[in-house]
């Protein structure tokens, strides 16, 4: 039904599978963390705002959970084995505040957005253009922009204490992400074929680093 | 640009601005809470279905939010004066777990809905097309009637306790209904005028109570 994606026994299907699982996963998380951040916003119109991106994160979660249908498998059994490492991600890195929340949220879907934007292009299609369409934007950016500027511009503190949580965000997302590709060999063989060799790994990983960084200046947090 | 809504002197224009704020704001509310009680979901697919719900209170809210837009009101000034009853309602209605959760979502969701039917025919259009709209059912009523029979079927203690809840929740919101109407005359008045006189919202608050029953005894819980 689904000619131009790998069969079950590939070893391609698996990781496409855990990939498409740990970006449903992501999306549900991301629901609930947004829709809780909702409910700090400082003001009624916020307060919708947030909650209409958390409605967008789950109409991207709606989209994974069809294709993966479309393969043969529940999303929720390609979700399980990452919820884990997500969970933890999220409370280690629990926002104290709302403007810890939108620092939060800018930084940590461009982070995924990169992320999956490279992986796009080592999966084969449908499944690569899904990926882009669920990385569209669901209208943070502009937002998180303005909110955060607005409240750096007066205090170098809150500005001090925001760089800092922004370099935290980066080293624990990498770090679960280890957690999970040492556990499962066959997405860590999907990321060595695919970029080529070791090497190839940590030149993505670089490239990571190197958006989180622009990003943070964008935020005025360099 | 809305020719036919009363214009903004209309006392009419005021009560129709009063209930879409109401209904916005339960629509609002209705995330939050729908969006908490998915995180207590026993499984990944009851958590992703509530979420989904979730959203598609959210999809009625902009519908509201674009409406009220139309009439030359910010949602959020038009949902300030019920934030506090609404927010009142919830927190002496907080569930206590799951079940509690999908009652409350069921019978509360119902009570709203036969609630406005009937105010949709006292407004004038387009704004009673958009209020039936809105009201239709979120995919929760299937789910929650599953989920509650299952439960109660074994158990007799579970079916009183429930019996118990569901009662309440109807006396928690006529009180704060109650409350809602004595502080806005203008809203008491259109209500009065609407329903023909003070023995028309008598039989309207019968007809509630009546309807409410009867999903109690959909529930398994009469």
């Amino acid at each position: 039904m689904d000619g131009g994606s790998p069969g079950k026994d590939d070893p391609g299907h698996a990781a496409v599978v855990d990939l498409l699982g740990a970006l449903a996963y992501g999306e549900l998380s991301a629901f609930d963390r947004i829709a809780e951040d909702a409910r700090t916003a400082p003001t009624l119109a916020g307060r919708a705002d947030l909650a209409s991106m958390a409605a967008a994160e789950i109409g991207h979660f709606r989209l994974l959970e069809e294709h993966l249908a479309g393969l043969g498998v529940l999303a929720e059994d390609a979700m399980r084995p990452f919820a884990a490492a997500i969970d933890a991600y999220h409370q280690v890195t629990a926002p104290h505040d709302w403007l810890e929340s939108l620092v939060k949220v800018y930084l940590g879907d461009g982070l995924a957005a990169d992320f999956y934007r490279e992986v796009a292009g080592w999966v084969p299609e449908p499944t690569s253009s899904l990926v882009r369409q669920v990385l569209a934007d669901t209208g943070h950016s502009a937002f998180a922009e303005r909110e955060v500027a607005a409240a750096i511009e007066g205090s170098r503190q809150v500005r001090d204490r925001l760089a800092l949580w922004g370099r935290r965000l980066l080293g624990e997302a990498i770090s679960q992400a280890q957690h999970v590709v040492a556990e499962r060999d066959g997405l860590a063989e999907f990321f060595v074929r695919s970029s080529g060799d070791l090497s190839g790994i940590a030149a993505l990983f670089k490239k990571l680093q190197t958006q989180h960084n622009r990003r943070m200046g964008t935020l005025g947090l360099n």
